[in-house]
């Protein structure tokens, strides 16, 4: 089965935003078994974009395309294809009534362009938008596939994950189904843990194991298409089974959620809560936990101390410890351990979690960018540090340690 | 001119890679008058590559090729190009000079594939490659010009931006650049932005105007090619100078800079700080202000606030404004007020900005998801509040209520 990925819109023409939606589809693909040889970019225009469905028509059985639903006039995907394939396009009445409630709660008026979203072609399969007001679509003719998806990753990324994964698995079924498993990593990078599988990944066949990376995770799914159900998952876990025992400290979930859910549900099952003190992070750490829906049973809350004066004014941190000929600094081990325990104290929270590091660009305190210092304390207890040398820029160091900080915490919940 | 970009690697169709040099080679070439009408990602495959000149022959004037100029298997473009076109490689001696003594410097031997890097397509023009060992080739056939750089992004961007731009200008000649402007906005919507300005959307032809939206943020692009430059600045001022007269009150920003860079600017011209309390955006407002590079110098601290203990004990909020009958609660207009005047006096800050509201999915105190206050205190001031109701899911709900905050902050400093 081969796809190719059309991404819709002048402004990746221009140079305005860079393709991140082909990447992700690309390995979101690769990970349910379909591979991708082509992946086109076209403007918004009707003549080209129906070029491109000419040609990717020719050389593919699915078509992904990303972006073009939305409610402008330069939003064409829907009608385009619709008119390409001789069908009609219908109002999707479901969407319609959100959208229309939506408008009244908000008590403003809707505007004719937005109707556009919940444009449908007719005998298509709609496929829900749990982050924003463009439907997508999914339908077969003439043995072709497509998948019509927005453009905005938030909206395009849990569309593809769920109901178009499914969609496509259940069009594929057809054949033999994919059976997959997902093992989901933190603490250990991408090239670490491709060298620790090297020969597995090597004379992999069947099943197929497929890394998965975003910032400061890694995921592997690991997948056999049979018939034969419980064959298949026997050979899954067999692979499955041979990288627990390689890399089992690092497999924080065996299901697809976040590192910080992980965290959330074991503090849930512990009944503990936790608090973040954050420095270079800045506010990064509380936002991946508060991201979790029902987080609050278990986050109390952060403390974001941007300068020494708020550390030693909202932590109570000693200025001595912070400035100074011979002060450890503010980018140190100790401030790490101080500011963990400050935070759990200022809390009353059964965990105090800290950040403290350089994100750069320049140095802070003479210290190299990417060092950063966390802590982890226990109500009443000591800290434990731990420092790492993180790559990358600014954006990268802040998601690493935030995610590695997560893991220390995962690691000591898990323990007890 | 038109011109289509062909990045070519299997690594891209995988997923490992993202395709920042589409990108960068898109908004160089508008930067000199050249159109892409297309661009195409294909994987280290002869068919698959011959098959996209093909195509990409038939619909632009000149092809750029990234990627496959290196030394391995897979590096095909050279090969192929040359063969598609009926010419003979040929070996370019002075870049063998160059690797020769490399190789002898670095004590160690070549090994055949290293010739390949010097590999040249017969009577075609050699572009330099000032960053590694493999030489680009333009050249110009049956009216088609054909340019090839290496994918790594170190070595593809200095013969971009020297000889292989240098070649594109001798062969169009005068041809007309592209001039443009960007407006930044904030505080409305895309689809309400596009409402406003439907008709100069509509009639417009010179300058064009392109929209583009990311989370709680729009922009508009003002372009127009022409040789004479101050025609064409002329032309898009006069187009700015009417969307202005129409929204001016949201544009933020006229050049490539993000909403809380824009407050930490107005911040620094006006030597203040801020502080941040927040609840439903759980550290994202924190976090957005602290990944601007030097912001430590305006932005004090954050506190994030996840349960009404941590409201009193980490802001003073009285209980009785939170729980028990007749209290406003969490979510209400006078606890926005409280926390923004208490952030700013805990923290010492110039402002303090509060946020407060239903990022969801379940409701809260019975109201609504989407529904947030905001708050906006000066020093020693009272706060100014705001209501809004967002759409979307938890993300869109949160992302939308902490640049809703910027942009109100922003409005306060650019009028003082």
């Amino acid at each position: 089965m081969k796809a190719e990925i059309i991404a819709v819109g002048t402004e990746l023409l221009l140079g305005q935003i860079v393709n991140t939606n082909a990447r992700y589809l690309s390995q979101g693909l690769a990970a349910i078994g379909i591979d991708v040889y082509f992946q086109t970019v076209v403007g918004d225009n009707s003549a080209r974009i129906r070029q491109a469905i000419d040609i990717a028509r020719s050389r593919a059985d699915v078509l992904l395309f990303t972006g073009g639903l939305g409610p402008t006039m330069d939003d064409l995907t829907k009608d385009v294809l619709a008119d390409y394939l001789g069908r009609k396009m219908t109002l999707h009445e479901p969407t319609m009534k959100v959208m229309e409630e939506l408008f009244a709660s908000r008590g403003s008026h809707m505007v004719e362009s937005n109707r556009r979203q919940a444009n449908w072609i007719e005998g298509s399969i709609p496929l829900e938008n749990t982050a924003g007001l463009a439907v997508g679509n999914a339908l077969e003719q003439d043995g072709t596939r497509y998948v019509l998806l927005p453009g905005p990753p938030k909206e395009m990324m849990p569309m593809f994950e769920g109901p178009a994964s499914r969609w496509l698995l259940s069009e594929l079924g057809a054949g033999a189904p994919l059976h997959s498993r997902i093992l989901r990593f933190a603490g250990i990078g991408e090239s670490k843990l491709e060298h620790e599988l090297i020969d597995l990944i090597e004379a992999q066949s069947d099943p197929t194991i497929a890394p998965y990376a975003k910032e400061g995770e890694v995921a592997l799914r690991i997948s056999s298409k049979s018939a034969d159900e419980a064959a298949a998952l026997a050979k899954i876990e067999d692979t499955a089974q041979q990288i627990r025992s390689r890399l089992g400290d690092y497999i924080y979930a065996e299901e697809d959620i976040s590192l910080e859910e992980a965290v959330l549900r074991l503090l849930r099952s512990r009944r503990m809560r936790v608090s973040v003190a954050e420095s270079c992070t800045g506010g990064l750490l509380a936002e991946l936990i508060t991201g979790v829906p029902g987080s609050s049973g278990e986050f109390l809350g952060g403390i974001v101390t941007y300068t020494n004066t708020m550390k030693n004014r909202l932590l109570g941190i000693p200025l001595e410890q912070l400035e100074g000929p011979g002060a450890p600094g503010a980018v140190s081990e100790s401030t790490a351990a101080l500011m963990a325990r400050r935070v759990a104290e200022t809390t009353g929270s059964d965990w105090g979690v800290s950040v403290t590091g350089v994100a750069g660009p320049g140095t802070t305190e003479g210290k190299p960018v990417g060092l950063v210092h966390l802590g982890i304390a226990r109500k009443d207890g000591e800290a434990d540090v731990f420092t790492i040398n993180v790559g990358g820029n600014r954006d990268t160091v802040r998601i690493r340690a935030a995610k590695y900080a997560l893991y220390q915490l995962w690691l000591k919940l898990k323990a007890l």
